[in-house]
């Protein structure tokens, strides 16, 4: 009988059929992972090359997507300095820093604001959108989610040094995680812009890093996950560098005081131990450059960077 | 028994008595207007002195926060030109505007976007929270929320003049209220900026007054209120104008197209007639320059601006 | 364009203007009473001039229906006394009592019941229903609510005088709150006579202010509220009267004890020792001559009579 | 192993345990019946001898109970015409009627109120809690249960004849179940007794025959029992009087009309017909006296009285 | 008029009324019970004659819909013991035991499941499904319900004698009754097949009492009730026999090291203990010869056999 | 700072790294198609070799447990052939068929229900709860899911061949599907199998395929999918045989006319037919030696057999 039914010509030959399985098996080897993490929160601070390389872009909105919809609670927080210092350029005004933390005079903060709520957060929303999510974009100022109070700070960061004063610089009070709930049980995917306010509606800017691991806490999250453009934590034996694939949050204090942690690494980590302090069992310093590490970190048992744990559990 | 208990100072004598009496009158005579309004949607228009001046705001914060309490559910859509010029000034470009329409290319949609969403939105929030309220900012790409189109430009705003490439100012395709529902049904007060994105993902920035008329017709609302900065429509009969309070829907567009009404009056007026056509039985042009012109336009039968209404109720 | 719309002859002139918004001043000032209260339970004990005036009849409906409205769950006791006496006397029987407290033998507690459940209770649920409210009467017996036993009664209120036989007046053994978290669940105004039953189905009379600070306890209000003939408590210094605003339960004993609070007002207080004993934060007896003195007591910081709280709040 | 366990004196021998089998017979016999009638609403006019023997009212009540313990929904319509004579009498008034209706003065409504709602309605709550229920009273005030208005009356309930006016005698207007369903969902079986308002607020007495024919249509009820004190409708047959299983609304319309259908019994039909047409499925007039005919009625095939049907279904 | 209605051929006269009220007068003696037992959890035993003899089994599914129809959750465990062996034989194999316990090979507990699960689980579900239940058969391996492990036996059921393997048979580890829940919140009752797996998925058979045992102790049910071929338990006083009507735990113990509970009425009486212990409070091994026995023990205060209780309650 | 933290032994190399990001890869690419099964119900009737080679049956349970992971809602049907003959053969009887089917007198049938229910079905829901899902068991008896009727047969599938008794061999009369809408709701995977009963509680042994046709249209299922042996659907031109992708339903009708579809194809072709008759919107018939040949079906684009679809789509 001629003529009937279609042969498809993407019909698949024998070669074909093995590339194919070998597919099929290696979303079978996620099956442990997402049986793991079902119905787990997750939080993860976005942020370096991942959100400036347009492929890593693309690979970390779809991670999210996926983990979504495998049944995992995924909830953003990013932070954007290089898109502030920008635009502070072009209106004119120079970026200052006193040990690595931004001067942040009224106009700066609104400046931030403006581009980490309107430019950012808003680009990130809509490429998880793009991507078959449904996302939305907060600030603190939501739903009053951050409540925040003006971060004193002294001079090398000491706890004897001089009191230099930063402007609106804030440390995160209290998260009330209302609105991420909502949001979350009504199956969107929230995206947190670092902005809050204190009890006299002041606006700051907080340190995004700090953010995620007190939402990480507040939401008590079943991993804290932050995207850096390093490998990991690095320690020194011999005058050789090793990448460090897991580590207690007493050690890395230890390392922070050592001045092995340094620089940007230190409120990541101090993220990590917020968050473990809180009640999150695992936290993950991983590296952003790598395509879909945030899957791999999720979905496989290789280590691509640096887990801090707490103490009892080396 | 000397000594027991406390004298009041404050404790009410007679002439108070009455004053207070005449108070508890007040709150009465809202009684039947809150019955009739309660569990109803209320899109409102913000925008305007209501906006700018702070006695003006802080009024219309309290009026939306106890309509809010009172079992009504508010819904704004901001708009914030004058800031995003001043914004556009600071960075060194001019605005222009063509038929009242402000042309906009890739760095002043960006702008708009990061003035409307993340300065004047979160502005607007923490104003309801810090008044008691619970409110939630989103733009129209959270949640997906508006779908939009290039906005064909015909000069003089006419059917047939010649084409204007106006840019990256968008018009309503389509609203996906879903992220309103749920956040109303949570307990909060939407804010909504008028950016949106196209399928694409290209940003717009979109007339407000047209947001919330597509707004209200979407969500079904009961009503529809515009905050403006006159005191509502006028007609000139025998060389005298006259405040109109109430026209239908087809009288309205008779204005339109004989110029009496005119300028930025007209997205007004047709927000009204797209609410009006979606199923909105009320839309209220009011003058916002009046402190809680909003609560009296809810909660007394004296008519503080003009309500246009469908042809049939004339 | 003459001849379009309506030129609203209600249209409101600059004077109007003022005095509109001076009413929605007064509105505004309720929000943080609104907000306070929103979602809490008030006990209301209803009785005296209130519930014979017309005008105070009414004020006190609206006042009771418009706290529902803006969230508030009120649940109402009434009693009834000159209304069982005046209907015994059209059946020829004299009403008696000792200390007070009605003599009631079984042609008179059914007569009690047939005025305070068909005739009383009944003319307030129309009345709140006239006004807006959705009300719903029930007596001790309906759904079990209140479980009964014998009233044992010592002369003169003494314990070690005379025991006299009253007959059938009730004392609260227990109250089932179910019924009424049922009714206030599903939108409804309870209103509550005070009738109930002991375990044998035997019917007694029980004094309506103990109902109420009982059900107050049982149901955990926020509030007891009781309407009274008097401006409040008062207390004699150096020969003068001063009415109290505030004092403890213990002060209140105190005062019952040294005599100076007497007669109709002993069980209004033990009324608010029972609630507070339970967990009711505060409780209030004020003067139900002031119109509208219950929204008054609700929604502004003005004492209108005297507050009993708990010992440690002084 | 002497003296362990307890050798039961209550221990039963052979004939005891035939006894027993034939019981529990009884009951299984009765499972088809309570298999069809599950989460069914059954609409119970109590009245009659049912109403004032004691043991009948035991039978009733526990038929009640237990019809609602099988999972059906039963819902009580009562009267009391001869306690509202009593009552008049004892107040010095003569009860007077015209055409079996009483003539129905301000007093008289007040007092059938009482009667009705304070006595009778209380009574029956009381007598189902006793028997393990969770009975709750209603008048049709209560949740504006019956809507009613004036009964106009002509003399010999003839359409033509001279109009007399009855005074406070009602009609149902209209039923708004609200407050029943929201008793049943919460497991109460309501009992209802039949006086209500017009929109005036002004109160009638009603035939409670009426008000069991529209709650039952307005409940959609599955059946609607009416008990009365005689065994159904008869009709007469060459000279003998037949007591009639089953016939159709129109022919009880017919025997209406041949006055073979009169007195007290005309109500009833007439209930039954109003229940009929609107969407009842089955309705009788049973024998009240006989103990236990309501769980007859319910949980056997054996007819117990008189059933009305709908046309089609003879 | 003539012709009318149907006079029913049926129509009860006086002595058929007497029999009628007679039977109704039994239903309403059940009503206490009904009312005890609504919404408990009743794990059935259910075997022996009761299971082969055709009235019997009739008698026990009639029951069982019965308890489920009054508001009662029966959930039933089965054995097989004979059809098992019946299998056997007729695949060419002989039964085997050792004190009591069958000998179980691979192709034995292959056999005893495909009997079990396929043969008698499904007939007692069609059994329960054609007297108007809505049964759901299941075994320990269906949602993971029973956890087993290997059964070690020890000669004679000493604890010191020498180990016998047995086979697969098994012992309950813990029981997940997540199904339970779920099939009985779902208006279902279940049938369970005492089957289950280990850990690594191998199939064991399990006596059915001690399922039944542990099933009701996982339930937290409100009764466990055992059908067994004999009258109950008996003891010995002065060379007589006497059926005992209530033990406790403590003394069945006794008993069974006495040796005078023996046989297949030690995992009986071990199974009631077993539930006592983990918070059921009432067993009972029960006569199911006796038609209805399972209602008699339900719904009468006459015990049809032997209750054991926990030690306090004596 | 030396001996620090972890240096993990399975720390990832350059070259694993990119392995690794290609198997990320493979789980992006299956995203859009978990996005657009989200929520989908799918029947698999499962057998052939999937159902006897270890490997297969191991990629079998997985991708099912991974489909319901992923939001899926999988639900089986399972058949047995080759199992029912060996232990027929065991017993002593020897298999016998007309038309290839199985002629099955009274021991037959209860043999086939023995195998399918009490062996085949149990041993998939282990293997599924092994793999980490939640399954549960179900034969047509259970809730009544398959409400069957006697087979008639016609010698050679003729419609006017002689009529053959094949005893109990039955048609699919109609499902009920409750019990699997309850037990997906509860999170379980259902496993069906092919045994009902018909009115009269006689059991039936039905053709599997037909059993998942019907269920799947019951279910309103949004895809079929049978597992054979074979590639698929065959048809043949100028001599050479060629895999058929696609072909509608009239198409396959046609084929099987033509005698091109034969043997066992013709019940998986009619059960499609009768899926895409009762508005599933695509049924396949794929090859079940494939490994993850499900997964493949599910997740890619690539057909792995064919696809019977409706007539409009082609």
């Amino acid at each position: 009988m001629a003529g009937v039914g279609q042969v498809d010509a993407k019909a698949v030959g024998g070669g074909d059929i093995q590339r194919l399985v070998d597919k099929a098996q290696v979303l079978v080897e996620a099956l442990p992972y997402i049986r793991a993490f079902y119905g787990k929160t997750v939080v993860i601070k976005y942020g370096g090359h991942a959100m400036t390389n347009e492929d890593l872009k693309r690979a970390v909105a779809t991670d999210i997507v996926l983990m979504r919809y495998v049944g995992m609670k995924p909830v953003l927080v990013h932070g954007g300095g290089p898109e502030i210092s920008a635009m502070m350029k072009k209106v004119g005004k120079e970026a200052q820093f006193v040990d690595g933390l931004r001067v942040t005079d009224r106009e700066t903060v609104e400046i931030a604001e403006m581009v980490l709520v309107g430019k950012i957060n808003k680009a990130i929303v809509s490429l998880l959108n793009a991507h078959g999510g449904r996302a939305v974009g907060l600030s603190g100022k939501d739903g009053a989610l951050i409540q925040t109070r003006k971060h004193l700070h002294r001079k090398n960061g000491s706890t004897t040094g001089e009191l230099v004063d930063l402007g609106y610089v804030g440390d995160v009070e209290k998260i009330d995680p209302d609105i991420i709930n909502a949001m979350v049980e009504a199956g969107y995917i929230p995206v947190v812009a670092p902005i809050g306010t204190d009890a006299g509606g002041v606006s700051y800017n907080i340190n995004a890093d700090y953010v995620a691991g007190e939402l990480a806490a507040a939401l008590r999250a079943h991993k804290l996950v932050l995207l850096t453009d390093v490998e990991g934590i690095f320690s020194s034996e011999a005058g050789r560098r090793h990448l460090i694939s897991t580590l207690t949050a007493r050690e890395a204090q230890g390392l922070i005081h050592a001045g092995e942690i340094s620089g940007g690494m230190i409120p990541k980590v101090e993220a990590c131990i917020t968050a473990l302090r809180g009640g999150v069992p695992r936290t993950h310093i991983i590296d952003g450059r790598i395509p879909h590490s945030l899957l791999l970190e999720v979905f496989t048992d290789c280590g691509v960077g640096t887990m801090v744990t707490n103490d009892e559990e080396e």
